[in-house]
């Protein structure tokens, strides 16, 4: 007799209608089968939070008013009905503190970025989840895509050398103009220190690019030179950082994140050079992995299930014949399916194999904190500060 | 009170364990959380059928050994939990006889294409859809791009003039050895006629480079001159094909599909060119919407929520902002969307509004035969013969 | 003592102010320094040719009223002095009237495309080339790129293999409007028969499309099947073809050429795929040549001298590393180049290796002859009759 | 009575057989048929020296052992014999002694880049040149690309608004081995500070980065923070540069130059962003000029003579219609046609209009200055000393 695997039973805090982030966790989660909407707080607006909790196909009973509730009631559910992973797609100062409640209250958290507002709150739901016994993942959803794997392969198997260079970049066009001041939710509360955090664009999108740099170098960044700019008047926190950066084996680099690139949609790119060749890689066409090299033509890695060329940590993380594309929701639900897949084998430990966790966030915060202080300081280089 | 929207019960058949298209179709399903997954005939091998079921959750109650067994079984069942929505994903020739019992027996269908094996059994489908009150539609994946209603949108609104050329290709390259030979299942079927079909690649993607220049020039192509050819000794079905062809409101245009283009993956193109421009799409390339004109400089349309110059029944195909990708599970999983929209909606006809129908499946065929006479005869030019 | 190497004398027929082609053939006959221009009857225009030649430092006395006194005047010169070389960039009608005279006067030729208007007239210079003993060359600007070479020299040495098939394609936009009537002079004559041949774009841009399919396929197109268009009212001309082809080993193929093709520039191409692997070219990127491989993934040679993977002949064409870009002039320059390394050289017979010559011209001109004749016709397939 | 346009005669110091950059300088010259060469101090080489004038069609007369003999000898020539224009292309040391004793000497002189090893060398030159009567220009070849003027017209006229972000790179390859130590002699000399100046990577390519920057901004950069490397053991001067810097308008930016960056070739590029929408452009592919907006879709301006919405500076810095590549000659092409324009209507002043003077040589020097300074420093930002 077949075991029947079930689908793991799934809740959201924030991602009512209208909210972007939300519904996109939703379709990446829904696209290989392994979970089931079972509940949510969506929006702490009543009627927006039923609607958006009915259009789901959720019975109102299931659509809790607020998250607290929504974690005592779950919890109080006999074992093969309630929550087993809630998701967090709130803005971003509720981030750890709801991660923290839902550990503690026996759910496993997937949690929008960042971690957490500020180092204190990091280590703080740290510290919980150390205590817990579930698990943690963090929506770094670039590293999700099967490309970047390839890419970290070939680097880690020496096709390109030793490395020397990484250049990553994240230009955006979206704040050139006052959004906020024009009604756009999610400007509006991306400037707000309280909500967002101490950066702006360097947490919202170069914690993007710093963390794809280390995934796909294979080594952490340890100093940075940095400038950060605001282009509007009233605009709180930067929206436009560039920096100077050594990595810890020896390799430099180069990371720009704007937002006020206009024109620019969402070219987040990273290039890398050893001794012997480089990669380069770009989310707006991420079927392509360029190889150049000292010693043969470039060469276009694609992506593509039945590629005997690819790496097996990149070809499980497709699901078609190279020419059929895929892209950021793919990318996304590769990070659902390996938290899936954690929680299915009962991995040990608080991190789901394949899906960025906690210390990703720790590393982002550092960098974060690294960029601002270089930037009001008067030194040139500023040291990262790896927290336990 | 809201009512909640509830799911719609889905079952399949075909699509067990190593289906590439079956997996598919479910995870363009999953996407936008429209359908539940309920049931299944996923293979004539038990084992495997068991098994699949087992793995998508399903208990085995609600897996079938085949599929006239499944529809007698959930047409037993209580109204609220059978399944609504057959999905077909078998080899060819059992598509239409599937698609007329389920239709008579009360369920929508979703059907791969071709919609039947050849004229007669593809009329006699039709004439069953008429008498019943479903729905039924045809996975002609690649009219579910945004950016191809776009283009469509576009040549109806007169941006590029009355046009005057079209030249659609799809180039792919995994049939330039004998795969089939080698073991390859798919390959295997799709040569054996009496599964198949007249055509091979004609009928394999030649339709769909067919379907495509047809939606977007919206006039039917009329006249064609066609060329078949076959490149492997023991291969039965044409695994190559190109035509001259003229359309009926006065363009001509080239039609070029091939499967022995060593080292192409799939890249279905179209470029149509009208008196004040053309347009280009690439379906690797799907998020850009190529514009040239007489009058000014060529431009980029990139597909993206929010971009106040693209239409509505392209915007509405999407889910991301500019720059973060889609692809073909997105398209597909359009055509899904659409498929529940007018269940939901209860729309009445035989036809979901954006979701390719009986009549693409019988224009496809039309084409098909079309191009094999013409291949076969002397006579330069071939008319397509419209059934009714 | 060093023997000074002379430059080569030349004089041009055509080629006024406000002639683009001429411009043309002077800077790429400049851009080597094999030439000097040394006279020219550049219009017949008496002004415009005074003109021209002053701009150009010729002195009064070698600015000639028409050819015929040139050839007369010239030939009456010492022999250190006189012309050597004659470039003739008129309109079509006089080049083999001009080219036999010259030839028949002791001067090398080199001619602007079409050889001439028609096969009589073509059979007639070549009997005039064969009795002199100069060389004669014809601008198929186009199989100057050194990557056309290389692609032809890898499917020499079957890198893809046996040839299957083979795209080629030519689309234009710059006849979209009625420019002729407009007064645009080259598209003027263009559509005179009298002074432009049989073909429209067939001949203007097939040919190119045309030899450059022979070329790089290395076997002859024998039998095609085509389609011609005129889209203007009192166009007398073609300004559109397609057609399918078959080759001489087997292959088959597609030639589009068109100049309705509304925004287009120039993006002659060409594709090539054997039973291994493929090739694709295109003139606006010319240094990139594509190949792709059954085993390996798409690579992207880039022209450049010092790149030990390239062959010789391509290597030869080129002037500058890899990423320094090189283009049409080049292309052009490189014919000059051996043009000019053959007048050195004596070589016998009336070819210049590496030049296209007579004999392309007559494949082009039977290529037009059998593109009409099948457009008009009801035969599906038009033999190309090779003339001796 | 026509006045013939006389060529300008023009002599070489370097360029011998071997020496890439010359040829290529003598190509560019060739092009558009202003000069002839009449003389040369080709190579310090006696055998080279004759064989490569011999090659170039000059008596052995004119083929001067070193450059002093041939400034004095030349000097002593009829005025309508000797030659005008001295070209210099010589190792970078050279350059600036050649430079001053030419212009005092009477000649115009157009040299490679730099101008001069040093500051006060070229402070010296500056002070010769201004008490001379002639004409001085430096090859900054990449500003004579026409699409480079295009962007410039395009920022001043305010198409993307207020300049906010410059972001330049450029990563070559070449040096990523030590190709000097394996012989290379273009390596070699570039790696010695006496015949190169006090930067390796940073004055060779760094410096066309920098120019570019300034340019197409048409803004000086005032600040810079830097890191200067070098990866092969035993190299003296730096083969890789990354900066962040402050222009003076307001906006900031990023400059990366390369030579590490193993299987890059040449692509300069330039991203430029304002207020209201960005340019882009690479050097690899020159005819495309990327124009994003926040109002529009992104729009792709092509070269060509003959599109209406190209600037003037752009338009005549174009041979041919679209479609057509020019590439590096060509806009080395165009240095040398405004300089012959300059000559010929002897332009008063120092500068020939269009082409890059001596001012742009200072403005590199005060950058590689700067950029070792911040290197070496504790200072995080070093302001460029603009020299008078």
């Amino acid at each position: 007799m077949n075991v029947v695997t079930p689908k793991i039973r799934m809740g959201f805090v924030g991602g009512g209608e209208g909210a972007f982030i939300g519904k996109a966790h939703r379709q990446a989660a829904g696209l290989d089968g392994h979970f089931e909407l079972v509940c949510g707080a969506f929006s702490r607006d009543a009627r927006n939070n039923q609607d958006s909790g009915a259009a789901l196909g959720l019975p109102a009973s299931r659509c809790y008013n607020d998250w607290q509730h929504m974690l005592a009631a779950e919890r109080a559910l006999p074992a093969d009905q309630r929550m087993e992973l809630l998701v967090i797609v709130t803005p971003n100062h509720l981030h750890a503190p709801i991660a923290s409640q839902a550990l503690s209250a026996g759910f496993h958290v997937f949690s929008e970025k960042p971690a957490a507002l500020n180092l204190a709150e990091l280590l703080a739901l740290k510290a919980v989840l150390k205590s817990s016994d579930r698990l943690y993942g963090l929506a770094h959803t670039y590293l999700g895509y099967p490309m970047v794997w390839q890419a970290r392969k070939m680097v880690r198997t020496g096709v390109i050398g030793a490395v020397r260079k990484v250049m990553v970049e994240y230009p955006q066009g979206w704040l050139s103009r006052d959004v906020a001041g024009q009604g756009n939710k999610q400007a509006g509360w991306r400037d707000q220190p309280e909500q967002s955090g101490l950066g702006g664009c360097i947490g919202d999108i170069g914690t993007h690019a710093f963390s794809l740099a280390e995934f796909v170098a294979d080594q952490p960044i340890e100093q940075i030179c940095a400038t950060l700019g605001v282009h509007i008047a009233g605009r709180q926190l930067d929206d436009d950082a560039a920096m100077l950066f050594m990595m810890a084996a020896g390799a430099t680099g180069v990371l720009i994140a704007s937002q006020v690139c206009a024109g620019e949609e969402n070219p987040l790119k990273i290039r890398i050079y050893g001794d012997k060749g480089g990669l380069e890689w770009r989310q707006e066409e991420p079927s392509s992995l360029i190889h150049r090299s000292l010693d043969q033509p470039m060469r276009i890695l694609r992506s593509g299930v039945g590629q005997p060329w690819l790496c097996e940590a990149a070809t499980r993380r497709m699901r078609l014949p190279a020419g059929h594309p895929e892209g950021y929701l793919e990318a996304m639900a590769n990070l659902y399916g390996d938290f899936a897949s954690a929680i299915r084998n009962q991995v040990e430990g608080h991190d789901a194999p394949g899906v960025p966790g906690i210390d990703v966030g720790l590393r982002g915060m550092a960098f974060i904190e690294a960029a601002i202080a270089n930037h009001r300081g008067d030194a040139k280089w500023t040291a990262l500060v790896c927290h336990p």
